[in-house]
């Protein structure tokens, strides 16, 4: 595959976030492990600086543009956790961040990523074309757009995920990574590293059964295009992968499974309760697919990433009470 | 003081649950030190084995037995983690436990103790005299009752907390290690190292004010017994500190203070929101005092013990609610 980032990139984004991200806990949990029949090997980037993965990718974006362009500032389209690290990023490397936000973006991300700093427009989820609102924004303050998941630098510091777990997880092989999906900026930079460090392993992404596209897009052998269905996975609400981020699924994912609503909500609720963790429910869909039983594992070693823990608590509780 | 225990017996303990209890990690938040305005260290205790520091006493005293004696068995009241706790010591240590457990215990600690293997004998909390009954069930069984707190194995077993703390807080001196307090046994063994290994330290406890014994004692010199109050705090709901731990808190306590239930809440849910960590009221106790302003802190570098993170995701849920 003639593919936009490889194992160099992933390493060499590495060591921009050295010493910057955190180098998140791996976690584990007998209690678990018996549930699943299996090693649960829990990469907890709820610990993560701006409380999710998007940090990584977001800073080696950023810390990566040349000086004079990086001086002007950076913009982004994201309901949260992306508007938070791009901000965080910004911040850290000395420059600005215009963020588009719907308007029905959760409330404790948008004020997470004002209280990072940024300038937060609003948009319409239903109505307005973020795409084009992006890319007049980003010419009329000239400002560089930094897309959530298309994007070669991001791609590759999401995949400094995968690099650390497999590192953490010592000499003994994992059986597989199980991974959220939603525009596959996550799974392509994870997939990158597994596939050249372990080729043994199974790459395994999780999308929300209203948000298909990628398990449907792996079904058909071309890039599929959904209409997001209402799903408390709100960071994966995106109708399609991306132009980059495609590709490299066809060829390094080995399958991507779908999990309901009550099926991350049960998993949200044994990571509370066993793990003492709090997972937003985006965070949540790679455990619930194996505590499902939609991934198989049994008696093997896998690693699952919980990519992130912004929800509210009055939002957990209402999810918990539902 | 002629104390019951001393640093030896604290690294002693340490020395026994080497490899056996969790080395829990110490968690820092930005944004946890922005509100309080200073540096925070958070021991999670929440992650050790039986999901409270409990463990930590239970099984320095159960592995501390005699072969023959602790052959026969171990039994304990408690209405939860000293239940888990000393279960889980006794199957490690290839032995049975029988509990005691007040009929309102919370469920989920109830589960936790069965899950672990311990026969469960239920008591009345306000009619039934807990102490004769531990002595006849102990008797007629020939089982040995391990003391929630007022024992000295236990002590020195909750010190290493303090020790571990101390070790990964670095060169750098604490200026306050604050831990919550129910009959004592956690603060008299972190006081215990702490005054030994940092003198210039405070030992500052933090008792719900409805159970408020230990505050009293120290304004009046004399162990004092209060007829505890409704409190979400249920780890704490003891009348009076112990025998033994008592004349160690009065020598090297400094301080106790109390919260209110509402300073609970509100802790839990900065260490939801902001951390990502689940904390039970008992176990955000400390810090609850530190957000309130009833330990000075500004400008300090300050340890904060997380006890424990045993509580339903219901439960969490209503108490957010409320």
């Amino acid at each position: 595959v003639d593919a936009v980032i490889g194992l160099d990139d992933v390493r060499a984004a590495a060591a921009r976030l050295d010493g910057v991200a955190h180098r998140t806990p791996v976690l584990t949990s007998r209690a678990l492990d018996a549930m699943v029949g299996a090693t649960v090997l829990l990469k907890a980037e709820t610990f993560q600086r701006g409380g999710a993965f998007k940090f990584r990718g977001a800073y080696n974006a950023v810390s990566s543009l040349a000086p004079d362009v990086r001086e002007r500032g950076v913009c982004a389209v994201s309901s949260g956790n992306h508007a938070a690290a791009v901000t965080l990023a910004a911040r850290l490397c000395g420059t600005r961040a215009v963020i588009l936000m719907p308007s029905d973006a959760p409330a404790l991300k948008r004020a997470a990523t004002e209280g990072y700093g940024a300038e937060v427009v609003e948009f319409d989820r239903y109505r307005d074309d973020r795409e084009a609102l992006a890319r007049s924004l980003a010419a009329e303050r000239e400002l560089t757009l930094v897309h959530p998941f298309d994007n070669p630098m991001v791609m590759a510091g999401q995949g400094t995920v995968a690099l650390e777990l497999l590192d953490q997880a010592g000499p003994a092989a994992l059986d597989a990574l199980v991974v959220s999906v939603g525009g596959g900026g996550l799974i392509s930079g994870c997939a990158t590293a597994v596939s050249a460090l372990m080729p043994g392993a199974r790459a395994i992404g999780v999308e929300p059964e209203a948000s298909d596209d990628v398990a449907r897009s792996l079904a058909s052998g071309r890039r599929e295009r959904v209409t997001p269905g209402r799903t408390i996975a709100d960071g994966q609400q995106t109708p399609t992968s991306g132009e980059l981020t495609w590709p490299i699924i066809q060829a390094l994912v080995h399958d991507v499974v779908t999990v309901t609503d009550e099926q991350i909500v049960a998993a949200m609720r044994v990571l509370f309760e066993r793990c003492k963790l709090v997972v937003e429910p985006s965070g949540a869909c790679a455990l619930a697919a194996v505590l499902a039983g939609a991934v198989p594992v049994a008696g093997q070693r896998v690693g699952v990433v919980l990519s992130g823990g912004n929800i509210g608590a009055d939002a957990f509780a209402a999810l918990i009470a539902a």
